[in-house]
Parts: structure tokens; sequence; C-alpha cells
């Protein structure tokens, strides 16, 4: 098995974000697609790209994709072929086999032949940029759970010149701040006395209706 | 203006799970798709489902559209009828027109013509998803600069029955716990006495490189 070594099968809008991240962050990336002209636009931009048809077996031998330590399928829009590509690594032997899927019923599919992780990026999206719109201030989030998050908010400008201790927002809104950016600065143990500027990006954990109220 | 009504235009997967997320989050929604099996789908997931071009001008006056606070446009294959729908949601006079773009040229445009924010899911969560796979245990995360972020990680083994002060990861690893889930349970003050248990999920901010190498 080559460590470290990841193939992404099928390079849409998702694959090529993720082969191109895995690339970026250090690792050897196999991209794969039918798709001649995707193949030579991703083509310098990960260890190896090659046009195959995932569905054949025998091509992905050929490829020696069994050594790579993960492969992702993410073929969405035609299931089944998204299945048959997912069958062929398992049954390739590759240790970890992820997919895209586009619902929770393909989810349930490729879990059920084996894929050991299946990712909705658009469903995940959607409930993401739904916060987001909700909420102006809210730049990320993570959600801890049906009423807590872990969000990237604006400061509201009545904030500018205050320090923490003046705001008090865990007293006054249940809110902690536990970051702080300012440009490329980046403060992550912020100090009661610590200043609040007009544009920084406060990292704060808390209840979500209160992390939505604060609208400037 | 009708406060905190939203129209999402184009119902793909990433349309679908925005509208539906809108609606869910206790706001009006309208669902616009050409296709009628599409609005047939979602008509009970959202307040008002309609079967409608977005690039006419005339249908989307007749829909009232004028009348939503912020309308995002979610079409993403036909770029010229991404752009076109949101020229139209643009000269309707909607004060919020937002469009989910495929790529960053795309993005460009739409910024150029109006669009007063973006969205690329697909290459966010291709993001995300290379940050999860390059480390098992990290099961979301917000990038804070690029050498800090904050995750959620699912506790390593050793480290169950010990205390926070026990583990003490902030020397040992520069990260700070923000938060512990523990099933339903969610600690968002967590004191240097607080034991860890193996199956724990840990808020944290730190390092990058730090987190990533929590491998189990
Ligand atoms: N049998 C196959 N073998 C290899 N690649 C394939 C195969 N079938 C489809 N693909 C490729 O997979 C890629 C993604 O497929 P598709 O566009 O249907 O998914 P998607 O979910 O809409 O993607 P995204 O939303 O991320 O753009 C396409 O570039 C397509 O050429
Ligand atoms: N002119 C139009 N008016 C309204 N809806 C439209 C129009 N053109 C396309 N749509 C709808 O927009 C939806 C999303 O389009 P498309 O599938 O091309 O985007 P996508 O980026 O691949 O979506 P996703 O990845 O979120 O599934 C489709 O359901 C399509 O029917
Ligand atoms: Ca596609
Ligand atoms: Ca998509
Ligand atoms: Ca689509
Ligand atoms: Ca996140």
């Amino acid at each position: 098995m080559m460590k470290n070594q990841f193939a992404v099968i099928g390079i849409g809008r998702f694959g090529y974000s993720l082969a191109t991240s895995l690339y970026n962050l250090g690792y050897d990336v196999i991209a794969i697609d039918v798709r001649e002209d995707i193949i030579r636009n991703i083509s310098d931009k990960v260890t190896y790209a090659v046009q195959a048809d995932a569905t054949n077996m025998d091509t992905l031998e050929e490829l020696g994709l069994r050594n790579v330590e993960v492969a992702i399928v993410s073929i969405g829009t035609d299931v089944n072929k998204s299945i048959l590509a997912a069958l062929n690594a398992l049954e390739l032997g590759i240790k970890k086999v992820y997919a895209k899927a586009l619902n929770e019923q393909q989810a349930k599919v490729l879990y059920k032949i084996g894929v050991h992780k299946v990712f909705l990026p658009e469903r995940d999206m959607g409930r993401k940029v739904a916060h987001n719109i909700v909420s102006n201030n809210i730049l990320d989030l993570i959600e801890l759970d049906p009423n807590h998050s872990v969000m990237e908010i604006n400061a509201l400008e009545e904030w500018g010149g205050k320090s923490l201790a003046e705001l008090d927002l865990r007293a006054k809104h249940g809110i902690n701040v536990i970051a702080v950016k300012r440009g490329d600065h980046l403060n992550i143990s912020p100090k009661p006395t610590d200043k609040i500027w007009k544009d920084d990006i406060l990292v704060c954990i808390g209840d979500n209706k209160t992390l939505y109220s604060l609208q400037s």
C-alpha cells in the first residue's frame, strides 16, 4: 500500500476541489475521469491524472489502483456508475472506499454495498448556507447540537473600541469568545482586557438563537 | 417587503437542502424550478413551490417575487441561465440576491453583475472533506487562518478516563478544548477536572498540524 496516496474518481466540481486540496496538503493524488477535457484541465494540479472509465474493472487493475490508501468516488449524477465504481474499488481490495452521494437514499445504498464513508456535500452546504443567510453576520459554523454552535461572526459596529470584559458577552448573551481574527492576525487566547475593533471577526461558542440575534 | 421571506430559484441538491433548511428554521420559502417533478417533490417541504422559468421576467413579476427579502439563485450547470435569473432578480428590486457558482470565474461574473453573495458549495465541501480524509478524527472544522482551525475531533482511545487537567492538551499539543459532546449532552464550559470518555467528541482550537497528528 502506498501510504498517503489517494485516488479521486470522478472530477466534477466536488471531485476537483477534493483532489486539488489533497494534493495541496502534500499528498499524492491520482485523478480519474472518463472525460478527456477534464483530465487535461486537472493534470498539472495533481500527481497523476488519467482518463479512464471507473466502471471497468480491467482498466482500474491496469492502473494499479489497488495500491492507494483511500479511493473517493465523486460521481454524482449517474447513481449506477457511482455504485459500480465503488464496488470495483472495494473488489480491488482498497482499504478505504468513500463516496459522494446526492441524497440520503443513495447514501444508504452506498453504505450497504460496503462503502466506508459517504459525503453529501450539497446537502451539508445547503444547511450551512441557510444559517449564513438567516444571520448575515455568520461566516461559518459547526453545529454542535440542535441548539448550540461554534460560529465565526463579524463583530458588531457598536463593539468597536470595547474590551471583552466591557462587552461581557458571556453574561449578556451567553456567548464565549474563543478567538479573534484581525486581518492576518489570529488571537487564539483572547484576554478580558483585549479590545475588539469594528472589523474584527470573532469565533464564538454559544446558543444558536443568541448568535443569530446578533444583527448589526 | 415580506420580512424573512426567501426565494430559492433552482431546486437541485443544494437548492433543495437550502430551501428546506430555511423552511425548517421557521422562515417562509418560495421554491422555484422549471421542472414539474422537482416542484411536486418539494411542495410540502416549503411554504410555496412553483414551476416557473426564472429567466423569464414576466413570470417572476407575476409571482410577486419582488417582495422577498433574499433570492438565492441555485442553478449551477447552465451558467447563462444562472446569470439571467440573477439579473432578473436584481432588476425586480430584490435587496439581496445571492447565487451558487460552479467555480471562481463564474463567481466573479456573478459579483460583477451585482450579485451580493456567491456560494461555491462543491469547492468548499471538497476542501472540508480533504481535511476529514487526511485525518480520520476530524469531523468538522472552521479554518481560521492557513495554520489554525476550530475542529470537532473524536477523542483518542487513550484519553478515556483522564481529566482535561491530566491530559493537559494545551501544554502537550497546543490545543484548547472548548466543548465536549457526549451523546446528546453538550458541555460548553469544560473544567480541568472534567473527565473525557473514549466516545466523546471534542471541539478544539489549535494548530492544524497538531490537530492532524492526533490519529488513533
Ligand atoms: N464511469 C466513470 N468513470 C470515471 N468518471 C466518471 C464516470 N462517470 C462519470 N464520471 C465523471 O464524474 C464527474 C462527476 O460527475 P457528475 O457531474 O455527474 O457529478 P456531480 O455530483 O454533478 O458533480 P459536482 O456537483 O461535484 O460537479 C464528471 O466529470 C464525469 O465525467
Ligand atoms: N431557467 C430556470 N428556471 C428555474 N429553474 C431552473 C432553470 N434552469 C435550471 N433550473 C433548475 O435548477 C436546478 C439546479 O440546476 P443544476 O442541476 O444544473 O445545478 P447543479 O449546480 O448541478 O445543482 P446541484 O449540484 O445542487 O444538484 C435544476 O433542478 C434545474 O431544473
Ligand atoms: Ca455535475
Ligand atoms: Ca453539485
Ligand atoms: Ca445537478
Ligand atoms: Ca464548518
